[in-house]
């Protein structure tokens, strides 16, 4: 080979992971409105929004394989090493996290298109799509971070997990109360559990995105750390108040 | 080089997926135990078994970053491509599942040990039992398809995480009905629904396990299918029976 060739090889290997991680977060967009929909039609009792859901997340699936195979395709003629490989591993997961909220999403489409034969109870929903819109936020903040490489915003993001947990089980909580009071609506309330559920898992998966964003910036040593000896170190002791 | 060393680096590749493939079953043997100890401390109330889980969950997190090491080194040092490189991304994900399983059954740990302070019910958790059964030999079978590569063993253990969730949906509406018949046990019966919840989890990792082994041995065009037409086409009529 002629050595003129090699920063053409090396410009195009660039422009090649720059591509991979803007599919990632063209798939995260896309994984993002599955919520925001999935979310809606439950909310709305919308069962054609809900059957809307279910059925794009066949291009979710479409995304991760495709993204999946490139980056295979990456490592088999690029050999990366270092940074660039830790890059490459880390879109690996991330695809496999957005494939899963994309399921969870799919299944509160499900659950939207059941509740939309039901009566609607007084309050809307109002609870659920708070949770909705937290984890939502997550996710987009998630994606954020991995495409700005920033690990404080991942820390920030794993972080507000833990609140969606409590949130979830003061949902859990009281949903348990309303079966208590009103056995009648046990079926019903069910749904919004199976719903709650799928929106907490989206919030782990969000979470499970940070770990591999700092993991990808500070090298393998902060795995399996605690949130709070990172919130220390990167965050500062001004940010660090215990949750 | 000469060429004389080639046939002793080829040897030593060999080895060295071999033994990544071994350290993964290594991995989930410890998984496996974490979740039987688990499981015997909440049905038994054994706070210091439950205490033993929740200590011992960093040895699952240290194999899962030393496996994952060595799998970037083998990327790096080996440019594995085609077949060994989809056994070495399938190691990389397996390990992550493997790795989460061992955070559940760490959960359970934790669940066990509030439990032993409370009341025992009559049934001594009978139920929950049979289900971290199902769930622990699911893991264990998962496993054996990953070490065999047995795509029709994975199908099969795929198929059962289904019969998980239909066990877990039936022990739900059972805890439930409990509350509303004796509101005092609420804050236990929860309890009793996290560690289900762990337990539900812990197959859905199983089953993702199975779908990389399927991926594995047949390559990407099988990502995706429905369960029903992989059975057709693995498994033959006689197997394929409705669920």
């Amino acid at each position: 080979m002629e050595p003129h060739i090699n920063p053409h090889i090396s410009r195009r290997y660039n422009t090649e992971l720059e591509e991979i991680r803007t599919r990632v977060l063209h798939m995260g967009g896309l994984v993002e409105q599955q919520i925001i929909d999935a979310m809606a039609a439950l909310v709305k009792g919308d069962s054609v929004l809900g059957d809307e859901v279910i059925k794009n997340d066949y291009k979710v699936n479409n995304m991760d394989v495709t993204i999946d195979e490139e980056c295979n395709q990456i490592i088999a003629r690029r050999q990366p090493t270092a940074s660039d490989l830790r890059l490459v591993m880390a879109v690996v997961k991330t695809i496999t996290d957005l494939e899963r909220i994309g399921d969870e999403a799919e299944k509160i489409g499900r659950m939207a298109v059941r509740l939309a034969a039901e009566e609607r109870p007084k309050d809307g929903y109002v609870e659920v799509q708070s949770l909705g819109n937290h984890v939502r936020q997550m996710v987009h903040d998630a994606l954020d971070a991995f495409a700005r490489l920033d690990m404080s915003a991942a820390v920030r993001v794993a972080r507000e997990d833990r609140q969606v947990d409590k949130e979830y089980d003061g949902l859990m909580r009281q949903m348990i109360t309303f079966m208590m009071e009103d056995p009648r609506t046990i079926s019903r309330v069910l749904n919004v559990i199976w719903a709650m559920r799928a929106l907490e898992r989206i919030g782990d998966h969000a979470r499970n995105i940070c770990e591999y964003v700092i993991y990808l910036v500070k090298g393998k040593d902060v795995r399996h750390t605690s949130l709070e000896q990172i919130e220390t170190e990167i965050l500062g002791a001004t940010d660090s108040r215990p949750l």
